[in-house]
């Protein structure tokens, strides 16, 4: 069994987090960003490249989504204006200008950790969006004021409902960070989709065929051939098959879907190339319970869950978090692995950008 | 494809649903219960069978979950002194005093509905409570006050999480109700595992192989035998299998134990027998934006994806509650369908109250 296929085929090579965000956000800054904006953009990507999370990493600069494609192209926003539309005690709205969606989520999220600290809890909703990065970023940004963090965003469409065989809705992540006492944090990051296509785009590189219940073909029915997958582009929701509950993972996309979508004032379901909307929920523990209550109660929820007798062929029980904790630790002391390809992609575009290429560790 | 398997093999027989729910609170006041709050668990009850969630509805009187038997024996307070502890702006927190959830969840749920009217959102915590039947019916609260809700539970052991064998955590099951404007609501009601147990029963009773990824047997690997995976009793997370991302399933479930748990200040994953937490979420779309407009974008969802293409072999795509919605309009219009036991076992426990037996509609 295996808990998640790594994209990097080939050995990664090693970047100084500091240099890479500084490298990033220059880049940004030639695209049109100012410079604050740059850096927050660059922030979230290389703590996505902290944690192993490389689909939301600096790849994202060239790959499918392609930043630098939608800054020169105009599809983004560089400078967005952002705007607070709706500023009550438990309901922020915010405007995003059309730009960059950290740029809003950093600071919806700020705000949203700001007011749960007076009236316990805070819901910041940002319209008018775009790419908002690693989703769990944000949940994370809790952790530092000791609350409960929550993200999703809506997406273009790139999943199936049960049933149906049009991709009509998108991935719509739901992100979920608890601190804990002395164990390591839970934090929760998952598409509601059955996988990412970042997965199946392995599988085929590696003539594989993929599980049934990760994507349909044309007749909207699982498929095994990895190619069709990425040529239909239509995933499963989270259950995989109407037998295996797969409307309970449709549901919860539809849950996301109303939070950011419905609460922004639409659009819902956006196509590919119009905005999209986020959700941000914080709450702060201690004003339900002595803090150190909940956090004795968190430290025994997760001692207990990997102290847990494993299934025959299992190592143990692991939980969510634990796997990108470790990452991190790694790539804070080694410095960040990124995929040869990665680096050669950044260093063309910092040729074409004027910012030279980048330094990467051991190469001195 | 099947959308669910019916618990009910033999055809049903209609009862009035006032009659149905005087009978059930008569029980329970019989039971040591005062009127008002036997009155509010019997139609918590009775919702769900007008909804079709036969689980949850009157059969829990007498079933394994077995409310005449928790109050008979003492494991249920018959009245509970439902107190306030914490009373904030945007969280409070109940203490259910070890009756059923029902009496705490009804209370905390129209307060935190009276805190969102105010704030734009509330969330109410209940502590030291018990089974509190059909999620649905919390979040469906929020309907009538044209807002959306989240309802949640712990409960005792049940699933295992990825890569275990031992049922530690429960179903965790999450409620979410939203508004719409001339569309029915979207009200979505799952447990956060696969399935339930009761449908692993029906295709025990009918000697058919399950799905692998419903159950574990004693090895902790998926099983397709009915009977082996009722003795286990160890359900699969929503996702079934590590390759499926059964890790979602079991992050949602551990995101529901923390709602409820941790900020109740425990017990997590509580053992059978033990107190359970559940929690509210009330947030008022009108403060986010113009309701109009967040009418016009549910709707709008609502009909694309019922309009969406379906797959080949079905017939079209449906959304959450539309079930539900159908067949409480059915119990509605012609009584609600109980399976011919759940009346038998009804009368003999109104025979052993003194209440007498039920009237079944068409007997006359």
């Amino acid at each position: 069994m295996e808990w998640a296929v790594s994209n990097v085929d080939e050995a990664p090579v090693r970047v100084d987090a500091e240099h890479l965000t500084v490298f990033v956000a220059t880049a940004l800054e030639r695209l049109g960003l100012r410079p604050a904006d740059a850096r927050t953009v660059a922030e979230v990507m290389v703590e996505a490249d902290r944690r192993g999370v490389e689909s939301h990493g600096v790849a994202a600069m060239m790959s499918q989504v392609g930043y630098a494609r939608m800054l020169r192209e105009g599809r983004y926003e560089a400078q967005p204006e952002i705007r607070q539309v709706v500023d009550r005690a438990g309901i922020s709205v915010w405007d995003g200008g059309g730009g960059f969606g950290m740029i809003v989520g950093v600071r919806a999220m700020r705000h949203a950790l700001d007011r749960a600290a007076e009236h316990g809890v805070h819901i910041a909703i940002a319209r008018n969006s775009r790419h908002f990065g690693m989703a769990g970023y944000y949940a994370l940004m809790a952790l530092e004021r000791g609350m409960i963090g929550w993200a999703s965003t809506n997406a273009s469409p790139g999943v199936a409902p049960t049933f149906g065989r049009e991709a009509v809705y998108g991935t719509n992540p739901i992100a979920f960070a608890a601190p804990a006492g002395s164990e390591e944090p839970f934090v929760l990051d998952m598409a509601t989709s059955a996988v990412a296509f970042g997965k199946i785009g392995v599988y085929a590189r590696h003539g594989r065929p993929i599980p049934l219940g990760w994507a349909g073909g044309p007749d909207g029915l699982p498929t095994a051939d990895a190619h069709l997958a990425l040529d239909t582009r239509v995933l499963m929701p989270l259950g995989s098959t109407p037998e295996l509950s797969s409307y309970k993972g449709y549901g919860l996309a539809m849950l996301v879907e109303i939070l950011c979508g419905a609460l922004a004032g639409g659009p819902m379901m956006p196509p590919r190339g119009a905005p999209v909307s986020h959700f941000f929920l914080a709450i702060d523990p201690g004003q339900a319970v002595e803090l150190a209550d909940y956090e004795a109660q968190m430290d025994d929820l997760l001692l207990r869950l990997k102290a847990s007798t494993p299934a025959e062929g299992a190592e143990r029980v692991l939980v969510a978090g634990e796997r990108e904790f470790a990452h991190r630790r790694d790539a804070v002391a080694h410095g960040i692995p990124l995929h040869p390809q990665i680096v050669a992609d950044l260093n063309r575009l910092g040729g074409e950008l004027g910012i030279g290429g980048m330094r990467v560790l051991g190469d001195e």
